[in-house]
């Protein structure tokens, strides 16, 4: 019997905002909840100490990465993800769809799977629902995503039809491969940028007897203009009592935003990435720290964060370690981005339970000089096609 | 008045180990004690949290490094170097003068100081008995060190003595411009491999003001073979009741060593430079972690240390984080590497309260293959410079 529970405590009166808890065999997180992206069984220079004092509750690992190096079957001998990484709250792992499009040297895509090169040492390999499931359950997460298409930007209707019909097969066997215990199944919904897309995945999808639904196929190189309005159109579409997911996605706004559409359940890299390239998301909005006029400050990153960082560190110093190469600029400069983040979260679910959530999201919008996710409408179809020719040489799966 | 005191509370009967206190406006330490490198600011990959946690209770801060970025002034400005950089226990500044010579493109030297090159930018500066003094001043250091010439290796006995000369000369001025506050400044004896000159040395700094004496110009490429018999035979010629610093130095067998011949305070790279390049120092020896045979190894690195990363990780995952090139690697490593030398330290302490510190010290040399410094006997004048004739293209003060 799986552990994992869902339920929603309140919905927000003026939004689609949700409140709610997600309870897994190793504990349970409020949400909507941001996990910090942990590829290669590490969030970026971060001890699983440093990530619980950030906040952290849950992450995710990447089952591309892993099964590459060092390999599934070595992490399962030894006792699995959780302890392989010493982090022992939830986590969730991609079915590696997404890395094969992104990452690897892709030869080879059939209605059963894809077989690619490995971005380490070019080694062919092959990666289906059977292989996505059974190295999962070598890691043995919490959480487990369905074997999916990721359907690139851009891409005309008719193609992104098919990819969505290779993800709906995939997630039927996914189904079929997935053996439960301590673990539960997400689905994926696709569909790209095509509201009838959507609709007819979450029709196929949310029939399947998932734990959780994830929105997938956004944040792939496509403009907020597009972006916006199809998740404002699919979020609401997955069922009530289940836990949704939004892939990879993002600023600080997108999640305030996605938030008031609906959704739960957050992973990206943003915070942790770009805290290793010297910027900072404060309550006062973006902060490069490599710039000049930081070298005499005496202020802390964020006058309103008390991280670690924020509350021993002044900017000076973190823009002279930064420019000095040092790896404590990495580690100070992510420990502030992910407190960040999981304050965001915990303040975002704060304003839903004291029936402010409107107000908070236009603050955050505000500092982030981002707009309304209810101010976008959808295209239409010929629109986005239109759109999507414009675009050229646009990296896929981005 | 500095708040500088220096007390031994036993000397070991079987040798020449002191068991001693050392405090300063900034707290104190026990002796012998090892100080963190932290050359720029930082102890490389560590915050003063984890410092703390691994027993570290004192820092060096590299004077050269730090005035040229972020420069001494503006750290000035900003509190002194424990605001900057964070840290309220002991801080030791070096002088400077042995970055210059190793680091920096050296232009001239004369009586009085040095011009050289910055390694970073190519700014041409100068540095003299003054000027690392003022630049200590603004950094706020504890302990401050005498500049001073570091006499390279290999060198013949007139070149030795007339860099001692200058040694002794900007030793004086560095009283001169000493201003005291709470801070103490530390001698430099030198001398090179030559007992005569060491002697020298010794007797004409000993007789100056200083709060404490290092001896320098060792651990600069010369062998075991003549670093330790000159270090024997010069420790214990320093005051009894001042502390003795040697630096630079060193392994795990050199400090035991060189705590038997009555040395009190180290630094040294080795155990957080070796960390961020795989190396561990452990108590049954040496480990590389990126060896294939730590692969599938579910031991910590070492199963006689309580440290963070031993207690939580095993080798196989340090193997792979460290083949995956992530940070986290440099950060535990360095973590149990740091906390395996202040074990190392208190370890040293308790053996020398308890009278058994020549058995645990031959401990250390057995696990580590080294040789006792009593096994070493001085060679004379003309065999060292016969020695040093045949070394081609060492790198000086390397």
């Amino acid at each position: 019997m799986p552990l994992f529970k869902f339920a929603i405590s309140k919905k927000d009166r003026d939004s689609g905002a949700r409140l709610g808890r997600l309870e897994t065999a190793h504990g349970g997180v409020d949400t909507p909840v941001f996990m910090a992206v942990g590829t290669q069984g590490t969030v970026k220079g971060m001890t699983p100490r440093q990530l619980s004092d950030c906040g952290v509750g849950m992450v995710l690992g990447n089952t591309y990465h892993l099964m590459l190096r060092p390999g599934s079957e070595r992490i399962a001998q030894l006792g699995g993800l959780h302890r392989f990484m010493a982090w022992d709250g939830p986590i969730l792992t991609d079915s590696g769809g997404f890395q094969v499009f992104s990452l690897a040297d892709l030869t080879k895509r059939d209605d059963r799977g894809v077989t690619f090169r490995s971005h380490i040492d070019g080694d062919l390999i092959r990666l289906d629902p059977e292989r996505s499931m059974k190295v999962q359950r070598d890691l043995g997460s919490d959480v487990v995503m369905a074997f999916d298409d990721c359907t690139p930007y851009p891409a005309d209707h008719a193609a992104t039809r098919a990819s969505m019909a290779l993800t709906h097969r995939w997630a039927d066997h996914s189904l079929n491969y997935f053996q439960g215990g301590h673990q539960s199944l997400f689905g994926i919904v696709q569909g790209g940028m095509y509201a009838d897309l959507r609709d007819a995945s979450v029709r196929e999808l949310c029939a399947k007897p998932f734990a959780g639904f994830a929105v997938g196929g956004l944040s792939v190189g496509e403009p907020k203009e597009l972006m916006y309005p199809i998740l404002r159109h699919t979020a609401p579409q997955l069922p009530e009592d289940k836990p949704r997911y939004l892939m990879g996605v993002g600023t600080p706004a997108d999640l305030v935003n996605a938030v008031s559409a609906g959704i739960d359940m957050f992973d990206c890299v943003m915070p942790t990435r770009n805290a290793r390239n010297g910027y900072a998301f404060t309550s006062e909005g973006p902060v490069s720290i490599k710039q000049a006029a930081h070298k005499d400050s005496d202020l802390p990153l964020d006058p309103n964060c008390d991280c670690y960082t924020c509350t021993r560190f002044t900017r000076a110093y973190l823009n002279h370690i930064y420019r000095a190469g040092e790896i404590l600029a990495s580690v100070l400069m992510t420990l502030h981005n992910l407190s960040f983040y999981q304050n965001l979260m915990a303040n975002m679910r704060r304003a839903i339970a004291a029936d402010r959530f409107p107000a908070f999201k236009e603050q955050i919008l505000q500092v982030y000089g981002a707009r309304d996710i209810l101010d976008y409408t959808l295209p239409d179809n010929a629109t986005i096609e239109a759109h999507a020719r414009n675009v050229e040489d646009h990296p896929s799966c981005g």
